[in-house]
């Protein structure tokens, strides 16, 4: 048991480097074991390539992979995907035991590889770790639990809970958290703010970490404002932006940019935004902003987690406040970073 | 060099042991040196009682204190209050230097205290650790300085900057901020409330440390509705309460409690309140709500510090608005302490 969690450990390291490049896919690790020595290591590099125990297993021949042990972060598939499934590869390639951390969440997926394996007569254990492994992937494992994204809601505010000077592009926080918001934006798959954020601050809502898949922007416009403001960095770099708007005339084209899609809302329900990622696969979003749409959001759906900057300012009554919810909102599993001094408050919410 | 400031330090850890009981005379420690040995420590142990270096002298023979380095915290007082001056014992003893951390910030005594025993031909040393000595009766230092209390401003909100649920007394924080805020009342002269607090929260504001002098409680109540809720604790229990109003009916004995002063106002300024604070030598005033008379309080006086504790938690449309000032507030020399899974931030005005 001391051993499993041992190599686990390793396993879950190896899971770690493929962080920020495997995208829609789950990090994982894989570490093959024979008499107590570490044959091959292997990772998930990027999405699209070798899964974790197809890349350790191409390292070893059939003569070290027989009667070895695998250990992987995450259950093996057993499903054609952009792979053939690993289930297959492991019994071909004669491993006596297969210990693994979490079962796959993904409903295509989970238990089909263990019980694969097990047909095939080898000894499979799960659970190792299992902790530390969904964590690694939290916002995938959530995703496919319960058919909907991930979603955080962000905020920077001062003292007095004010995100903006009226009608003015107001920096509040410090060097220190436009660093740590500019690195947590490349954990999700989408970045969201409002057509009055957009206009107002004219964000480029970027990442300053190296990744082959940045979040999509996603700009809520039911009016479609956006077309009087065809300049802002959104509308004109080469990075993907979504636009959500009930405005009948706006189109792709209108903004002449091929990385813009528009997406006709019917209803007025901010639901109806988050049916739409959840169908395109979108396991994270992070929510920027202003207030009335995180307002909206916070009332509407499922929120996950706040995490909220704050700057050691008033704004006073000239500022524009920030999230008040309609009701009260306990979190949960706080998280405080000091930054400065700024802070850092993350939790999570408590759901009945 | 390096001798006069360990000598100082040592003398300033004196000084510390006076605190909480010294009242409205600064902590003050000393001690005395001879050929590299310390001969006797001694501190300013309680209001009215000997000075530090009374204390100190007092433990030594006449051959002991002849020739000798005296350290002290704070100049030597010259006349006579509760005790008389310590310039003259100084010269009486003999001593051969005088090293001076602080010179006294106090009108009656500054300078003066230096020029006698200099006249008597000791040689004075002043400035060694003097920031560390002012920053020890930092309050009592600002006060005479300024002719005015240095005000601190306390709230406690959740993270939308709510501090309750309209009309209810609602605990927002956690019993680590209940210990703090016990705690560093008893740095202060006096606390300060509202009557909409005094009503619904019924507090005691008392403090958790030992003191014969803890702080006199104040409460703004201009219209006179205290005298519907002669119940309250403050009203009822054997601490000092002073009641500033605007309501010519209330008296003193209306509350029929010796311990109960009633001020009457004769504006509608809040200065007036911090003006007969200010002639009674508080030295020190620490308010804690509600926001109203904290909006009054930042925008008509010198506040010199907000200090605020949040915790995690939204209470949204139900809640009160904690403090929102006039104008835009910069805070400077930010001190953040996290306590459990909320927060004390402290920082002082940027005043122009």
């Amino acid at each position: 048991m001391e051993k499993d969690n041992f190599y686990m450990n390793l396993a879950l390291k190896e899971a770690k480097k493929g962080r920020y490049q495997t995208w829609k896919n789950p990090m994982v690790g894989a570490v093959i074991v024979k008499n107590n020595h570490i044959l091959a290591t292997g990772y998930h590099h990027h999405y699209g390539q070798n899964h974790a125990e197809r890349d350790a297993i191409s390292k070893l021949t059939p003569e070290q992979l027989f009667n070895s042990t695998l250990y992987v972060t995450l259950e093996p598939c057993n499903h054609y995907g952009k792979q053939p499934p690993c289930s297959d590869l492991i019994i071909k390639s004669r491993i006596k035991r297969v210990v693994i951390a979490q079962v796959d969440p993904h409903k295509l997926v989970t238990g089909k590889g263990i019980a694969k394996l097990k047909n095939a007569g080898i000894q499979v254990t799960t659970g190792v770790l299992a902790d530390e492994a969904s964590e690694l992937n939290k916002f995938y494992s959530y995703f496919y639990q319960h058919d909907f994204p991930w979603v955080a809601v962000k905020e920077a505010t001062s003292l007095d809970n004010k995100v903006a000077i009226h009608g003015q592009r107001t920096p509040i926080t410090n060097q220190a958290v436009y660093q740590q918001v500019h690195s947590e934006r490349a954990d999700y798959q989408a970045v969201m703010i409002g057509s009055t954020t957009a206009i107002i601050d004219n964000p480029i809502l970027g990442t300053n970490i190296k990744s082959d898949y940045p979040p999509i922007r996603i700009i809520i416009d039911r009016r479609g404002r956006l077309l009087n403001h065809l300049h802002l960095n959104l509308l004109s770099d080469t990075n993907s932006t979504w636009i959500f708007t009930q405005n009948e005339q706006m189109a792709e084209n209108c903004f002449n940019n091929p990385k813009i899609e528009v997406i006709h809302l019917e209803t007025e329900k901010i639901q109806e935004v988050f049916n739409y990622l959840s169908k395109k696969g979108i396991q994270s979003v992070y929510v920027e902003g202003g207030p009335t749409l995180e307002k909206a959001i916070m009332n509407e759906i499922f929120v996950n987690e706040v995490i909220k900057y704050t700057a050691p300012i008033f704004l006073g009554d000239e500022g524009v406040t920030g999230l008040v919810p309609n009701e009260t909102v306990h979190l949960t599993n706080i998280k405080r970073t000091i930054l400065g001094d700024n802070e850092r408050i993350a939790g999570e919410l408590k759901h009945v």
